[in-house]
């Protein structure tokens, strides 16, 4: 064990979880170890470590970055963020361990999380690019979001745990990265924003837009003041490890306190991401129709597990129990606008920010990523616009799938 | 100076505060001095202090007790509210020293804040109730509302230490008293309640108004998660020492971060709670509309400053000013419907709940005291329920001068 932080390789890495107690079920004692290093985020190392005799016997080792990998040095971040990620898979394993990724250990000197390799799943992200279809995922994910969020809130928590749980989950830094890449730049002229000259006028159109830029501020001044719930704070597909039986949340540096409708926007607005990205990925008519309506499907299914699991912690603590159930309404009904808002948001700065995503940044042909672009675009401003009118998780699907794609301009 | 904790008398405050190094511009060595507790509050030993050859070198001692003293030593609040309220004075002295009581020093082992002895001024409420009129307040209290709340905001500090402030300011045993006496039990039965039998059928009608309670259930949830800006917390008429030059608020213990319209709110209840008191308290209906036009005109000029001196400071950092001008409008909006709705609470908290008022509990007739309480209520409800069709703080004085009492009832 280390007394001071360094950032592993392939070869420490090996060394340094050799000797770890917490692992002496996985590795035995002297025998030969491999690695790889795997990650693809923007802010940590990912190695894979397994037995070179066994590779079934294997763990994943994250380590934080003191700095913003896709940017450089130059950007600083505190590795203090892998304590409250460590923190938050603590919380999510105790409300819902079988949607949350076990951690062996976490280390406080060295900044990493040594957890479960999921060797048996893939990045959701992935799969939904090859249109694959996950059939659970709608359930599993909404019962993730109704048991981790309700079960996090004032609704289910004692006054005093949950004001703790709201400082001790304070993450200015990780909060910061989106409140600029989500909220704020996707919306004005700035060098980092990263879209393709072809949606150009697209955007500038959008960035014009005052109404829009409206709303989009008072989305970022909830996400800033709103302390619901503790939300995993990045629910994107690239942070679900998936397969046909299991799905799996992971990397939630993230978390903070902050509003519940941001989670359960981030899943949607994945999905429709994907939806959007299929209008060129999947040429054949037929199936991208049958795999657009299991995405639709996916999120009127996730929507309404997450609301019955959040329903049922909600509302069972005594004193929500003598709360007229037209609050238990509005608060859900608050919920599903505020996540269409959100969903909205979480498209555009795919898009249009630095950190796009592979469904559209990995398209090979420009028009063809610009008409995927363009779509997307165009199913997120009538979600942020519109959402007050939304009353179900059907009006959200409708919204956004009335969208049309306007590329090439002027045609 | 002591190392450890006792609860001070008036004996011992004399030695306490003899040798303290921060007052020796106040007492001189060896001299007599003279003392008497005055706390009428519920939580604190408030004792003044003062040099026997000149009662104008006076200082006020205010100490924390560990147990709530209006209902004795089973209800145990921790002393650390001292802190913070030692360091809300100490942000709020920073950002509007003119209308702050200014703190000698605070002894975090004792719980004690030592402070200016406002011996040139009343409690407001007790000025209010002899139909006093003080004509700077709206402009004072606007000033001080407007700054501390902007300055304290997301919209003035930067990220990183607005959330730092959130944590430092976190307060549960405190925000715990507002949640259970503003928020829950006067809109329930409830051994603590606290109204004349005289007033019981309209407190049952109101509690049984199921639309009520979904409103109040509202502002509740916004009290528990909204962290906008730092809060007095506590901002009552009793919280304000007064003449007809200054305006200087003390006490706030209650100190967190909320939503600015609780703030705002306790005011202008405050002041709708002394109109509603005067409907008995001043028999001659010229005198009787002349105080209360002061009273409104107030309301309406405390707002108007408090959204000038707010938007001053909100609208003026790099980030705010790219905002469309629709924006901030909204949120001035936003928070005036918060205000009219947190108002509507502080006012039926004050007429149903434990702790009431003197404008209001003071009335020693029980016909008269009822007279009063059922304008109040009937002053509350539509602020309550209409506030999202308020769109001006003229539009907050209608929905409650149009208010009339309905007691006795029935006739």
């Amino acid at each position: 064990m280390t007394n001071t932080y360094f950032p592993l390789d392939p070869t420490t890495v090996i060394d340094y979880v050799r000797t770890r107690p917490e692992l002496m079920d996985i590795f035995r004692a002297g025998e030969a170890l491999e690695s790889v290093e795997v990650g693809d985020g923007n802010l940590n190392l990912v190695f894979k470590v397994w037995a070179a005799a066994d590779a079934e016997r294997t763990v994943v080792v994250k380590q934080a970055l003191p700095y913003v990998r896709l940017v450089g040095e130059s950007w600083k971040l505190p590795t203090e963020r892998a304590r409250i990620e460590a923190q938050a898979l603590a919380v999510q394993a105790r409300l819902c361990p079988e949607h949350t990724v076990h951690v062996y250990y976490f280390d406080p000197v060295m900044f990493c999380t040594v957890m479960r390799n999921l060797t048996r799943h893939v990045i959701m992200r992935r799969g939904l690019m090859e249109g694959i279809t996950y059939p659970k995922f709608g359930q599993h994910i909404g019962t993730f979001m109704g048991r981790t969020l309700a079960g996090t809130s004032d609704l289910v928590l004692d006054y005093k745990t949950k004001k703790e749980q709201v400082a001790r989950f304070i993450n200015p830094e990780l909060c910061k990265i989106s409140e600029d890449l989500v909220f704020t730049e996707p919306y004005r002229y700035t060098e980092r924003n990263l879209f393709h000259k072809e949606l150009e006028p697209q955007v500038v159109a959008l960035q014009a837009d005052a109404d829009l830029r409206v709303e989009v501020a008072q989305m970022k001044a909830q996400f800033m003041t709103h302390a619901q719930a503790l939300l995993h704070g990045d629910l994107h597909t690239g942070s679900i490890m998936i397969n046909q039986d299991e799905t799996i949340c992971i990397d939630p540096e993230f978390a903070f306190y902050g509003p519940i409708g941001f989670d359960v926007g981030a899943v949607i607005a994945n999905l429709f991401l994907s939806y959007a990205s299929h209008e060129v990925r999947t040429k054949d008519a037929a199936a991208r129709a049958a795999f657009r309506s299991y995405l639709t499907d996916t999120v009127i299914e996730l929507w309404a597990v997450f609301a019955r699991e959040f329903a049922a912690l909600a509302w069972a603590n005594a004193d929500s129990i003598d709360l007229p159930t037209a609050y238990r309404d509005r608060y859900l009904l608050q919920l599903l606008q505020d996540t269409a808002g959100f969903a909205a948001c979480k498209i555009m700065r795919r898009v249009i920010g630095l950190a796009g995503v592979a469904d559209i940044r990995g398209i090979e042909d420009v028009h063809e990523r610009a008409i995927a672009g363009s779509l997307a675009l165009n199913m997120a401003i009538p979600l942020i616009k519109g959402r007050r009118d939304v009353r179900t998780i059907a009006d959200v699907v409708a919204l956004a799938t009335a969208a049309r794609v306007t590329y090439p301009f002027g045609s």
